[in-house]
């Protein structure tokens, strides 16, 4: 599919300025826009600028307030819960993650569960704001309910991520992202628009059939948890995610489960909310809580070296530590660019007329 | 199989006395059978009192210290590292498991990084710890590398359990623990003695090649981490069990990777060790540290009814909520008694005439 390029600045500054027009503050409106354009960069396209017009249409139904006051409503030295106020969870979040760094500066560790927020972009960006700090950084979020516990045929999880990012000394630091099912629904997307099927274990049907079919889910069918099925170990990604859901909705009292709003406007909200908005769960650990910094550096830099090293399997360059493709991405985008398909700019052309705004 | 039944008691009983014929104290040897046996009780036979041979061999090799003294070496008011000075995980394990509860206790939550221990059997038991104080409850283990990450043809992680536990309040309590591969060791163990093949995506050759054969860690084969392969998300559980040998072994000081001791204590350690020991890792959530305990409680409670009461797949009873098999097991186990194999059972016989102790 032709892909036309933009650059970060474009993009940055187009995002910037829809937020802004919504009502943002400057701030509000510069980190919305750098946590967003933060998913293109690192290569998770679906989390990215295409989301713009559906954050958009979620301050146009009102369920997103632009200038949100996100408070700590209840805290301990290591501890707080924040309440968003219906805010971007591109606002919240990095909020929320600056108090945990900050109580980790105090007494070692921070730990802050969120309610009443909103899709926060990709969790790696939030978890990675530790790694400046000398900490290892934890994110994660719940997710409009897309997922089928095992032996469910209801959809009761959301795709709800995990991040955690751990600095390391000359290498690059660690970064895992990664969705708590088999495939994030964003590579079901890629497979929809070259109408190719799904490998076993993505999806199944409504029936709770094992499905190949990538528009299974517009059918009433589910995504699968991380593992496939219970003989591949899918009730290990079921608790994962359930875990996530926890952290981040009971702990703040979010909502949760299958009461998680859903992303599209045009779906209308679950019945019977028992919490507030979305929730995410955020922690930060500092490194030098637990021995000196510089120790700790060398040895994630052998653990790398040594898991980088190791012998493949036939036609495969080296085991991947977590986050560097990501960061190659990141730098070929920052120098080269962002690719963007043409239904992705159309899109942002009918929001730029909407609020006159053209994309550069 | 033939199986014989034994009441816990005279399990425990039995376990005990070996441990204090080894040098334990009182305290430490009543402990360790506890931490052993309720791996039996659980149902997770491959973790129990299967496993007291190894733990004594390891004694007599010199690999672990009956009576250790066990230190905090680094703290602050979330945080602490513990020495476990080659002490039995069994008793290493829970000792820092309460420093962790304690802090949490006062500053909202603790987290434990500990160094030079040993295998430390369940990771379930010491996450439950947690829950009486009305406390979230995490642990996780480092063990010796049977794992290739994805592309890897070579061993580099362990099966690296991560455990979570978390109170309900009618409800009984979510409990979650796992080995971060498709199917842990134990299970291959069972097709073996069965003479079975593996499902797919458990195990690959040493090749790296795609295998059946339960028997292929034995041909230099290994696990493979949750999701089987790259298509499946393999590199999601290869990041899980990176995270918890990182959290493990690089914040306290113990060995990592592939340098991570064996069980067995006829394998050769591996050399050029780079830290002491095997590595844990605990964390404690006071609950109120977020909010009041009984509201979270009423939302777990919820959250637990709706997933147990989910529309399921033809053929299947109920969602099952993490723990719910283990703690049926349990009842029944110590109601009805705890079979052991044939295999077993002559095993702690040997074990007991070396130890002038009967079986009874």
């Amino acid at each position: 599919m032709k892909q036309t390029i933009y650059s970060y600045q474009q993009l940055y500054l187009f995002a910037k300025k829809i937020f802004l027009q919504i009502g943002s503050s400057e701030a509000n409106a510069g980190a919305a826009a750098e946590v967003l354009l933060s998913a293109d960069l690192r290569g998770v396209d679906s989390h990215g600028i295409a989301r713009l017009t559906g954050y958009v249409r979620l301050w146009e139904v009102g369920r997103i307030n632009a200038n949100p006051s996100i408070q700590v409503v209840h805290e301990t030295p290591s501890t707080a819960v924040i309440d968003g106020d219906k805010g971007l969870g591109l606002v919240v979040a990095p909020a929320a993650m600056q108090v945990a760094i900050n109580k980790a500066k105090n007494v070692g560790t921070g730990w802050v569960s969120v309610k009443n927020s909103n899709h926060f972009g990709i969790a790696g960006y939030h978890a990675m704001m530790a790694l400046d700090n000398d900490m290892i950084g934890i994110a994660m979020t719940n997710a409009s309910a897309l997922v089928a516990p095992t032996f469910s045929v209801e959809r009761l999880l959301g795709t709800n991520p995990i991040a955690v990012a751990i600095p390391a000394g000359t290498e690059p630091a660690f970064v895992a992202d990664f969705a708590t099912t088999t495939a994030a629904n964003g590579k079901l997307e890629i497979l929809q628009r070259k109408n190719e099927d799904a490998p076993e274990g993505w999806v199944q049907t409504k029936e709770g059939a094992s499905s190949k079919n990538a528009n299974e889910l517009k059918n009433g069918g589910a995504l699968l948890p991380l593992g496939g099925d219970k003989e591949h170990g899918s009730h290990k990604g079921y608790m994962l995610g359930s875990i996530v859901d926890i952290f981040s909705a009971i702990l703040s009292g979010a909502n949760y489960g299958p009461w998680v709003p859903p992303f599209p406007a045009y779906v209308p909200m679950p019945e019977n909310l028992p919490g507030e908005g979305i929730g995410h769960f955020f922690g930060a650990m500092r490194i030098d809580a637990f021995r000196p910094a510089e120790e700790f550096k060398v040895h994630m830099d052998k653990w790398i070296q040594r898991f980088r090293s190791a012998q493949t399997v036939p036609g495969e360059r080296s085991v991947i530590i977590p986050g560097e493709p990501e960061r190659e991405m990141e730098a070929e985008r920052r120098n080269k660019g962002i690719p963007l398909l043409p239904a992705v700019i159309e899109d942002l052309k009918i929001l730029g007329e909407k609020y006159n705004l053209e994309l550069q």
